[in-house]
């Protein structure tokens, strides 16, 4: 695990294991959700009716996770920020192994009129500024 | 959609959707896994302790899908089949329109010794006659 | 299973299924609440604001649901039409056998005031009539 | 809340929550298994083959419990111990108030041969004690 990168412990529920006994491989999407929807307010504060919704999700998965690992720390962190769309990557870790590495790519949606929209020009400089990208 | 292609329909339920009213982004990832559990057995047959488990998931998100769209159908194709692994390629319909593109990575496990194994070659032929690939 | 009852097939997932190799004990409400979302805009029409949301709910587990069985069957049936609340029944079979049994009591909310309201009585009669009540 | 009572917090996930920007019905018996799964091998120790499954489920739902409450603290109580069955009750709090009343039965599993057995001697001398039943 790295110092300094924003991080989320999610706790593995129960019902997240399926019948091999490990986490189902959706459930990681879902662990991702987490840390994202903490790091969007927590860095950007209150975005109003804009939402960051998913435009493209990827998953390598390194190990499996069990119930035995009690919770996972989904490590967050945005590497790049366009004018339509901005980019996360994730390492999830399991009693301190690598689980999985993702990453996925969010559009900024206006969810009253329910269409697609430019990424709000404060928002790029706040990621920007917390992430120390240029 | 495409003529000729495995296709599974699976039903949208309600708690598939989110607080914004669209099916959340982890759920495709279980639609995919609907069809990948009715795949494999209907083409592979038995496969004893040997299980497929996911090595890559990768979605790309088209279009939102709502409760109104009832179902959506997964077409799902073998477009690989490698001495370790087998790669998946997915198209989601929802009410007509593409709202996912997807492809994933298996690689086979063996339940029992819970380690990962080799394709087994029985799979490896079965999956590439029944795909029409080389 | 009875005739004349209303009654809503569900899927198994393959997800649903828990480390013990059963269906999980939370997914029966989920699949009661599937048949309730088709029965009530069936035989209710556009309810427009006002929702039917979950005061009370029992369960009764009679045997396993496992993936074998493909899909469950639920027989959902409205029992009792009070001032501020509808009580169903139902009775969920798996491959031909009772695998639950179970009863929600339902009030009415309204969306936009986000607060409880008298069931309508339009929808007493339509259901009283539809059930064959009195 | 009470003193002296088992609690387990549950962080409420994003995904729990519904189209109407609630936790979903069935995620609360999710919040109570949390509870139970932490509580069992806690009181208990190690129960080898045997698992306790559900055999009746009862929630009363006292009020919504939205993502901004961001945990509930699920207090769980053994109140009757047989030779078959033993029963829990649990109350939900969420952000301080009583989002849920509930109760479990579970029956004694017995995970190699498959079928319900008698609760354990020693599961019940324990639960009695740990609770101060007689």
């Amino acid at each position: 695990m790295t110092d300094d990168v924003y991080a989320v412990d999610v706790a593995v529920r129960y019902q997240d294991v399926d019948a091999l006994g490990h986490v189902n491989n959706a459930i990681y999407a879902t662990y991702l959700e987490e840390a994202r929807v903490q790091y969007l307010p927590d860095v950007l504060g209150d975005t109003g009716a804009i939402e960051a919704v998913l435009a493209n999700l990827e998953i390598d998965y390194r190990r499996p996770v069990t119930l035995e690992d009690g919770f996972v720390t989904v490590e967050i962190e945005v590497v790049d920020v366009g004018t339509k769309s901005v980019t996360f990557e994730y390492e999830v870790y399991a009693s301190g192994d690598l689980a999985a590495e993702a990453s996925t790519v969010q559009v900024a949606y206006d969810g009253e009129t329910q269409e697609s929209v430019e990424i709000p020009e404060e928002w790029r400089q706040t990621l920007r500024e917390f992430e120390g990208l240029n």
